[in-house]
């Protein structure tokens, strides 16, 4: 049975262009694979091929394993949209822990990160957000409190 | 900066349903806060209402603190489906480890899990995985040996 979590996959349009964006939020490329045949991933999805680049990103101060594992698909080639609104059904957004919100938004501006709100919104006693989304549109939560 | 994931965010059609299949799957549903309405979360999004219904689920043996943040919207209404392929541009699929992935293939099954193929496929020394989807169609793919 499950024992924890290992990663959360994202498809990405451009490898590079989302760690660029992950990376200045904070993670780091802690792998990189290049690009890779992946038959056994290729079958458990039951697709014809698996053809991959890949790299897997972990937060600085992680109390666990977990990690992003981006990838840009390039054959089959990547397709679709993210998810428009956070009510659409699937695995929506992702969000991760954030110390001082207001000084991580205003570091974050700085390098031209935009968010959805002007400032951050409070959701819980001693709880705020503030979102953003990635290089192709994925919902990215920035929490402080929880 | 980001220190550390908290939560992935699955939006559900029914909670219920997905916490009885996270919980076949060895997860917990360590907190429940019934219907909320969430004006904080409906503003983060640039939503005109945020009424929902959230569970949390985190691992039995999680290292970190990261849980699934399970939302069943209920205004605005749920909408869309998830993705049909992992190449599809988005937060994709979720992955678990699990020890002995035999053995726990063997227990799901028996508790009326299907998965999308028969066995679980190698895609690297030592690692194997195999691939179900949740009662929305959201991907969650299980790993040994990562």
């Amino acid at each position: 049975m499950i024992e924890d979590f290992i990663h959360v996959s994202i498809t990405s349009r451009d490898l590079e262009r989302s760690i660029r964006f992950y990376e200045t939020l904070g993670l780091k490329a802690i792998k990189r694979f290049g690009v890779v045949d992946e038959d056994g991933i290729a079958r458990a999805f039951r697709l014809p091929k698996g053809r991959l680049a890949v790299a897997y990103l972990a937060a600085s101060e992680a109390q666990g394993r977990m990690f992003i594992d981006l990838v840009q698909w390039l054959d089959p080639a990547p397709e679709g949209e993210p998810y428009a609104v956070p009510n659409n059904v699937g695995l929506n957004r992702i969000a991760f822990r954030v110390r001082d919100l207001d000084a991580s938004v205003a570091e974050m501006k700085a390098k031209g990160i935009a968010f959805l709100t002007e400032a951050p919104q409070d959701f819980g006693p001693g709880i705020r957000c503030i979102v953003t989304t990635d290089p192709d549109g994925v919902f990215v939560q920035l929490i402080e409190g929880l």
